[in-house]
C-alpha cells in the first residue's frame, strides 16, 4: 500500500479543516462569543499536524482503488477527530465520544443529536455544527480534487470511493472540472435559499445554518423544536430545497447545459418525484383524517417526506406520534433514500430501480427461460457488473444493519427504538422513531452504542466498502508485510555498502 | 404453457388429499367424535374432483420449469384450499378466510393460529391440523415422485420448484428413488420420536401430534400452553428432534450409507450447530442473570432457540418477556432459518454462508484485485449461478417482506406486531413478539390482512419464485395467447374439412 499519498491527502485535509474552522471564529467575533478561541486554537492545531505531513517524502505515485479507499475512510475520521475538539474544550459537550458522535453526525449529514438542548449552545458552536453538514454532504474529498493537483489515478479512485450511488458518472471528461461543477452547483443552490428564507424574515443566522443543514441533507437545526416554530412559507422553502437536493446532480449539469427535458427524462429522478407524490399523498390523507385542515396535513406531511427521504433530519411534526401506517411509510423511506449523486443517504433510488428490475428479470426467466434481455436503466443497458456489486451492496448492508442492531440490543432498549436507531444513523437520516423519536435525541445511549453508531453513520455516507475495508485483517497484514519487507531491503542495501 | 400435464398433477395431489383425509377419520372412530363425517365427506369431494381431472387428455409431454413452479404452486393452494373445508363443516373454524389461514399455516408448516384455544378442537381435528405440518414438512410433491410415474423433465423440475434452498441435489441418480429415501428418512426419524415421548409417559395422542410437528417443523400443539406443561425429559426430547429435523437430510444419508464423518464435516451443518450453541450460550446467561436456575436456563433457551432456528414454533416460555438482546437475537434466528434441504424455512444457513463469503469476497477484491478466487463451499466451488441466485433471492425476499409490511400496517398496530408478524410468516415459524407472541395468536387481524399473511406462508415454503409466477401477468397472457392460438388452429382445421 502506498502509505505516503495517503498521509500527504491527510495533510490536505487537516489544513483544509484549518481553514474551514475560520467560519465558527468569524461567528464568534460578530456575537463577541469567546468560544471563537477554542475553534482558533483547533484550526491552528489542525495546521500544525497538517503541515507536519509535508515531512513525508511520496515514494511513489501509484494509486489503486485500495488507496483511494483507505485514504477516503482516513479523512473522514481524521476530519471528524479533530472537528470534535472544540465542543470539548468549550466543555459544551465535554465528553469526548458524544463530541465525535455529534461531529460524525454532522460530516456524515446525519443529524442525530446527543444534546437535549441545542438553544443553550454559543452562536459559533451552532454555526460549525451546520457547516459540517455543508462540507459533508458534497464531500471534502472532492472539494480537494476541485483544488489540488493529484497526479496518477488517485483522482478517479478518490471520487470513486467518496461518491454516493452504484456507479460514479462523470460529468466532464476530468475529474478536476467535474468537482468544481458541482461545487459550483451546490454553492449557488444554497445561496438561493438563503435568500428565499431571508426574504420570508427568517433571522439571517438561521437562514445560513438551515440552509447548511439543507444543503448537505443534514438535519442539525438551531431551535430546539427543529423547523416548528418557523412560518409556512419559510417551511415550503425548506421542502423544495430538501427535494431539490436529494435529486441527482446531473439533472442540474443537464438545465445548466439547457437540456432542461433531458434532466427530466432521467429515470432515477421521476422516480424519485413519484414516491414522494405517493408518500405526502397517503400521508396527508391519515394527517386530514386525525382532524387537521387540507393545507396544514400537506405541508407537515410534505416536509416530513421531504426530510426522511433526503435522509436530511428536519421535523416540523412528530411523526412519531402519526398511525402505523405513516409511519411504516416513514421506516420505508428512510431506507430508500435520495437520487444517486446527490449530497442525500439511504440505499438511494437507481439501487431500488435495479434491484426491482434483477427481481422482475429473475421472475421472467422463469417464464420465458431463453430470454437474454439485460437490465436498462435510461434506455441504457446497465452493465453486469453494477447489477452484481448493487446485490452485494444490498447484502453487506443488511450484514452491518444487523450486526449493529445486535449490538446496542445489549442495552435493552424496545426493538422499534434499536431498529430506527441503527436505521437513522446508517442512513445519514437524524430521527429515528420510539426513544430517538423527532422529540428526543442519542444521549442516552452508552458509549459503546455510540461507537457502533458512529461506524454506522460513516460506513452509510461512504457507502460501506470504504469504510469496511479497515476492518480487513488482510489490508494490515499487507501494510505490515510491505513495511518489513522495506526494513529488509533496507537492511541489505546498508549491508551492501 | 402445458396445461394438461397441470391439471393431471392437480388430480394426484386431490386423490393424496382424499387418502392424507382418512387419518382424521380414523381419529374420530378412535375417540367417537361426529367430526369424523365432516372428513369423510371431504376426503370424498377431493377424490371425486380427482377423478375428474382423468377427463382431461394429456396433450403434450413437455414440462419445462415454468411448468413445474406452476403446478408446485396451485398443488399448494388446492391441498390448502380443499383441506380448510373440514374446519369449516364442524363449525370449528366457522369463517373461511380464517380456516384457510389455519390450513396453509399447517401445510407450510408455520404454525401460526388464529385460534385462542386449541383444547377445544375435536381430537380429529387437532389430529388433521398435526398432520398437515408432517404432510407440507417434506412436501407433498415430494410424496407424488415417490409413488407416481412421471415422465419427462417433469420430475426434476417439480422437485426443484418444491424443494428449499438454493440448489438442488439428487441424492442418488434417480429422483424416484432420492424421493422414497428422503420418506424413509423422515418416517424413521418421526417413529423414533414418538417412541421416545411415550417412553416417557407423554400420551399417545400427544406423541404422535408433537411428533408430526416437530417433524415438519411446524409447531401447532395440542395443549393451549403448547409446550410448557411437558416434563422436562419430554421438552428435550422435542428440543434435540427439532434441531435434528432442520439438518440438511444429505446428512443422514451419509450416515446411512456409514459415512458419519462426511455428514459432519458439512459446512452448512456445522454452521448450523455453532449458531445454535452461541444462541443457547448467550440466551441461558440471560435467563440465568434474570433468576432461573442453570439447568431450568438452558433447557428453555435450547428449546425456544431450537424451536425458532428450525422455524418449528413450540415454546415453553413466553420469550416476549424476554430480555432486549435474547429477544433480538431470537427475531435474527427467525430470519436464519434452518439447513437447506431440511424441513425447516428461512432464508437457510448455506444462503447465508454464500452471501457472507460473498461480501468478503467483495471486500478482498478491494485490497487484492487481481485475485479470482471462487466462493467455495464444503471445499467445492460455488457455481457463478447460484452465487446470483442467492443474492436475487435476498432482494426478493426483502421486497415481498416490505410489501407485506406495508399491507397490513394499514390495520394500525405497532411496529413490533407488524415486523414480527410478517417475519413469523414468511419464515415459516408460528409466533412473533409483542401482540402475536408466544402465548397470543393471529385472529385479531382484518382478512384482508390474513389473505397478505397466507401469501407470504406459501411464498416462504415454496421459497418465492414459483409462488410469485402465479403474480406475473406474462404468464397469463401466455396461457391465454396459447389458448387463443389453439382454437384459431382448430378452427382453420375444422374450416380445411
Amino acid at each position: 500500500m502506498n502509505r505516503s499519498v495517503i498521509i500527504k491527502i491527510l495533510g490536505y485535509i487537516l489544513k483544509i479543516e484549518a481553514a474551514l474552522l475560520l467560519l465558527p471564529c468569524l461567528t464568534a467575533v460578530v456575537y463577541h462569543e469567546k468560544q471563537g478561541f477554542a475553534f482558533l486554537g483547533v484550526a491552528l492545531f489542525s495546521l500544525i499536524l497538517g503541515f507536519l505531513t509535508d515531512l513525508v517524502d511520496i515514494k511513489s505515485e501509484v494509486f489503486y482503488l485500495k488507496e483511494g479507499c483507505v485514504a477516503t475512510a482516513l479523512s473522514w475520521i481524521v476530519l471528524s477527530m479533530v472537528g470534535a475538539l472544540p465542543f470539548v474544550i468549550t466543555r459544551e459537550i465535554p465528553n469526548y465520544v458524544d463530541a465525535l458522535f455529534e461531529t460524525v453526525s454532522g460530516f456524515t449529514t446525519t443529524g442525530s443529536s446527543i444534546l437535549t438542548d441545542v438553544e443553550v449552545l454559543a452562536k459559533s458552536t451552532l454555526m460549525w455544527r451546520s457547516f459540517t453538514h455543508w462540507v459533508g454532504g458534497m464531500g471534502v474529498l472532492v472539494f480537494l480534487l476541485a483544488v489540488i493537483p493529484l497526479s496518477g489515478g488517485s483522482n478517479f479512485n478518490l471520487m470513486r470511493a467518496e461518491s454516493p450511488g452504484p456507479s460514479v458518472g462523470k460529468l466532464v471528461p476530468k475529474v478536476k472540472s467535474t468537482a468544481r461543477l458541482l461545487y459550483v452547483i451546490y454553492f449557488a443552490l444554497t445561496i438561493m435559499e438563503m435568500i428565499l428564507l431571508v426574504l420570508g424574515r427568517m433571522p439571517v443566522f438561521d437562514a445560513i445554518t438551515i440552509s447548511f443543514g439543507t444543503a448537505g441533507t443534514g438535519g442539525f437545526g438551531v431551535l430546539s423544536s427543529s423547523c416548528a416554530d418557523y412560518s409556512a412559507y419559510q417551511q415550503w422553502v425548506i421542502t423544495i430545497f430538501m427535494i431539490m437536493f436529494g435529486i441527482n446532480f446531473n439533472a442540474y449539469f443537464f438545465i445548466l447545459y439547457r437540456k432542461a427535458a433531458k434532466a427530466f427524462q432521467m429515470e432515477e429522478v421521476r422516480a424519485y418525484l413519484l414516491i414522494i407524490a405517493a408518500s405526502v399523498a397517503m400521508i396527508t390523507r391519515n394527517l386530514v383524517r386525525s382532524g387537521l385542515r387540507f393545507q396544514d396535513g400537506l405541508r407537515h406531511a410534505a416536509f416530513q417526506v421531504g426530510s426522511v427521504i433526503t435522509t436530511t433530519g428536519f421535523s416540523t411534526m412528530d411523526f412519531d406520534k402519526w398511525s402505523s401506517t405513516s409511519k411504516t411509510i416513514m421506516v420505508m423511506l428512510m431506507f430508500c433514500g435520495a437520487c444517486a449523486g446527490s449530497t442525500g443517504g439511504g440505499i438511494k433510488v437507481s439501487r431500488i430501480i435495479v434491484l426491482i428490475k434483477t427481481v422482475l428479470k429473475e421472475l421472467n426467466s422463469f417464464i420465458h427461460p431463453k430470454s437474454i434481455k439485460k437490465i436498462k436503466l435510461d434506455d441504457k443497458p446497465v452493465e453486469h457488473e453494477v447489477v452484481r456489486a448493487t446485490n452485494v451492496y444490498m447484502v453487506t448492508y443488511i450484514m452491518v444493519f444487523s450486526l449493529s442492531l445486535f449490538l446496542i440490543s445489549e442495552e435493552g432498549y424496545d426493538l422499534t427504538t434499536n431498529f430506527t436507531a441503527i436505521a437513522a444513523t446508517i442512513n445519514n437520516i437524524g430521527p429515528g422513531l420510539s426513544l430517538v423519536g423527532p422529540s428526543a435525541n442519542f444521549g442516552f445511549f452508552n458509549p459503546l452504542s455510540k461507537i457502533v453508531m458512529i461506524v454506522d453513520m460513516l460506513a452509510g455516507r461512504l457507502e460501506l466498502f470504504p469504510l469496511l475495508i479497515l476492518f480487513h485483517p488482510g489490508l494490515w497484514r499487507d501494510a505490515f508485510a510491505q513495511r518489513k519487507s522495506y526494513k529488509i531491503k533496507e537492511m541489505k542495501n546498508r549491508s551492501k555498502k
